[in-house]
């Protein structure tokens, strides 16, 4: 079987609606605010989490369609594989962010330090849990050298 | 849209067959070892990713069928919203685990600290990256007075 069929499970709402002035990653945005509205039919799901100061979201890149096996990410000038580099153009067009949890009612959760487009397509909302999720001593490659996220224009990760 | 169909793009080969003897979390097994077999028309994008120590694997829990909103996790006795757990009965099943790269020989890379089952289709590679993927000063709401997983028999997570 080489196919699988996921559910989208609700909507991200942001305040980014253009591809190059969306962050490219999370951890440098946390001003940015969003809203999660879960469709309603998976409102149980949300029991006990607004314990949790940090979420996983996993997502579709829904205004992607083509995707390429060696892409330029905007940290570096030189092509990488797809699955060396964060890009969004992948097999898969899903995206991960770990993103700060706000508050929640009922099936909607305020959230900030998000890095994904209005109107995102949620597949899947994770707990982070540092015991879990955190790794150190890593080398990282290409990113070692490459520039500093924070001039960004560009959402290729 | 409330769909989106995903492309298996390789499977995991792992030491682990039955989910009673799986670890909960790859972070708890640092000696087991696996194999990811990408299929071959999607080597190219590999291109660099042997500078990295840590990759992100997204697969599908492909013993699953059916999910729960509210699961009771092996690391409690109580019942929490699946979003709020890391349980793989959930309404995508779709499972993220760090593991770490050992070496890469064409289309074949050798993985160790890996938490899934043999024959898991796999559907993204990511970079971990510490600088996009670790935070501090996390609540972790139920988890903060869990069991302690070393002891676990069971993948519920």
């Amino acid at each position: 079987m080489r196919k699988i069929e996921c559910q989208v499970i609700g909507i991200i709402h942001t305040q980014f609606t253009e591809k190059d002035k969306t962050p490219i990653q999370s951890i440098y945005s946390p001003d940015s605010k969003g809203t999660i509205e879960l469709f309603p039919e998976y409102v149980e799901g949300l029991k006990d989490i607004e314990g949790l100061s940090h979420l996983v979201l996993l997502y579709h890149f829904h205004r992607e369609e083509a995707y390429a096996l060696q892409v330029k990410p905007f940290l570096d000038n030189a092509e990488h594989g797809v699955f060396a580099t964060r890009h969004f153009k992948r097999p898969n067009l899903i995206g991960i962010s770990i993103v700060r949890l706000d508050s929640v009612r009922e099936n909607i959760l305020k959230i900030s330090e998000v890095d994904m487009l209005d109107g995102t397509p949620l597949l899947d909302i994770k707990p982070y849990v540092p015991d879990f999720d955190i790794r150190h001593d890593c080398r990282t490659g290409w990113y070692q050298h490459a520039g500093n996220p924070n001039n960004h224009q560009d959402k290729a990760k």
